[in-house]
């Protein structure tokens, strides 16, 4: 089978693997319908990180289940999937808490396992990790690209708006106008938040943000944008959803946060740590966030795409077919495309 | 009247200064019986900080009321009152959100304001700071020694259980055998902690904290005392209250940490702001608390000391008169006492 391989900075091959086969009898093998591109792959794409050249790619991924293993009891071939970019075993400790992503036996697809950008998946633990879908998706191409998100993005932007404890009538800021970003403001206008600040610097981005329902834009940076939505908000806003991960950015999170107001981070943390802690400690500013867990919002996320009551697609502004995935990494890589779409 | 007043590094002088009197409508005039020193009044002490020579000095104090300004309601004279290290409107957002560490027209005892290691004092807001004891605690010595450590020590502890979310049969860790620390083990009890590991270097103390109901006390600093969290816990604590605030504190926390578990942190931040935000982000470990909101959490407390229930009068562990405030200090700089009590 065809599959996307790392092979060193900006370059992501195309190339011929072993099909994808039930290894332990919790596996299933899944041929993938949609895969997309995370803002995550990128890392490895522009030579930062520690990603290993001959390694897998794609942590975001749906398909039809074509085998399963001995030990697999709610899925059957033929069933639509989706995944969560985290597998997990969905017994431990942590599972059991709705903490999939620190799974004990868990791990991202990719990252030295078998990768979502590909013809088809080994996927373990398939019991536990993925979540059938109804068949009357079958053939409704615009519900199905409503969907992929979850995998992933709009995952973490429920995370960051749970994290943050977005609460109707709430004032929201988000930081960061990438696919995360964008769905952090639907995560977060679907918990009831009554203002939506983004702050953001690509006009295309913003535009999509506006559609979205955010009520006001931020383009300056650093201090002055800080300073912005101080004054938009008259002292800060309750919950600000951090999806960016550079220090700036968590520093500016924490300093436009209301006194007693939470910063839910979900951009993966870049610099050296440093953060505003005198100021979380003189105004009760709390942080959390991190790995979403994907496996457990799952559900809640579905059921509200299925009903139409929640649309992220319009973050998945580019398609390409597996064979065309570098194109699409570069598309992204340039800023031409938000997020890629990839159709093996 | 006489009142402590700070003149430089290792010289608090109790001096005559003018009588407090009633100067807003709001205000009260209290005589204090019970007031005491808490490890921040020894940052000036040891000559670190802003505090300017001149200023007086102590924030924890109860006392009579002897004259209420026109505006007060709720007080009159002869009333037993306790107040929070912070005085508060009552009536701004941040009050009216349970937040009165972040008042808007609020401040601490002390740091240019009134200070209470004094005969006597101006308590402005009276209404909404001070709270009225019951006349039967009149003459009970050991229960005015047990609700004293409520207007500071005692809500800062607790606030660093309710912020980390200390919950039944959880297992917490606390950093720090300080008058803090100790007090954070009797909230985390409180609020039905099963396991409770202190983490601390005074054998005295650490006897104390024994008594109080730690199961499992931690001498390690550093890489090593995490380490033993981590392996009584098989994992690390649900909760961990953070109660020094030096760097090398807070990273431990976060590092003792169960995934998905949080840091309440009520020592004052020292050091650079640097945190391990890699291991928050990958294991979605919180961190929040601050400047307890002592005047929100007094009747709960109050309730509870008067029931016979809390008890942590034993972190006051030597008395002095006003006139020797000053041996109080030495005292506690020289870790001759964990908590002085002092008697105007």
């Amino acid at each position: 089978m065809r599959a996307a391989i790392f092979r060193g900075a900006f370059a992501i091959q195309v190339e011929q693997i072993p099909d994808a086969t039930i290894l332990a009898p919790t596996d299933a093998v899944v041929r993938i319908t949609h895969a997309s591109i995370c803002g995550t792959d990128l890392w490895p794409y522009r030579g930062q990180g520690t990603y290993q050249p001959g390694w897998q790619i794609g942590h975001e991924w749906m398909g039809m289940v074509e085998d399963i293993g001995s030990e697999v009891r709610t899925l059957k071939r033929g069933d639509r999937v989706i995944a969560p970019y985290d597998f997990c075993d969905g017994t431990c400790e942590f599972c059991r808490k709705g903490l999939d992503s620190a799974c004990l036996q868990g791990g991202l697809w990719g990252f030295g396992h078998e990768g979502g950008q590909a013809e088809a998946i080994r996927a373990r633990f398939a019991d536990a990790t993925l979540v059938a879908l109804p068949s009357a998706v079958e053939g409704d191409e615009a519900l199905l690209k409503a969907l992929l998100p979850l995998t992933d993005n709009m995952a973490a932007g429920h995370h960051a708006a749970v994290s943050a404890g977005v609460r109707p009538g709430g004032t929201v800021a988000v930081i960061g106008d990438g696919a995360v970003g964008l769905c952090a403001m639907l995560a977060a206008l679907r918990l009831g938040a009554e203002r939506l600040i983004v702050l953001g610097h690509q006009a295309q981005r913003l535009t999509l943000a506006r559609q979205f329902g955010a009520t006001d834009v931020v383009t300056s940076r650093g201090e002055q944008g800080v300073r912005q939505v101080i004054e938009l908000t008259e002292g800060g806003a309750d919950a600000v959803l951090e999806c960016v991960g550079t220090e700036e950015a968590i520093n500016m999170a924490v300093n436009m946060t209301r006194p007693g107001g939470t910063v839910g981070f979900v951009g993966v943390p870049q610099g050296s740590g440093q953060i505003p802690l005198e100021r979380m400690f003189s105004s009760n500013i709390g942080l959390r966030g991190g790995l979403a867990p994907a496996r457990a919002y799952l559900p809640e996320l579905l059921a509200d795409v299925l009903a139409g009551k929640l649309d992220p697609s319009p973050v998945l502004d580019m398609t390409v077919s597996l064979a065309e995935v570098a194109a699409g990494y570069a598309a992204m890589d340039q800023r031409q495309a938000i997020k890629v779409l990839v159709q093996p």
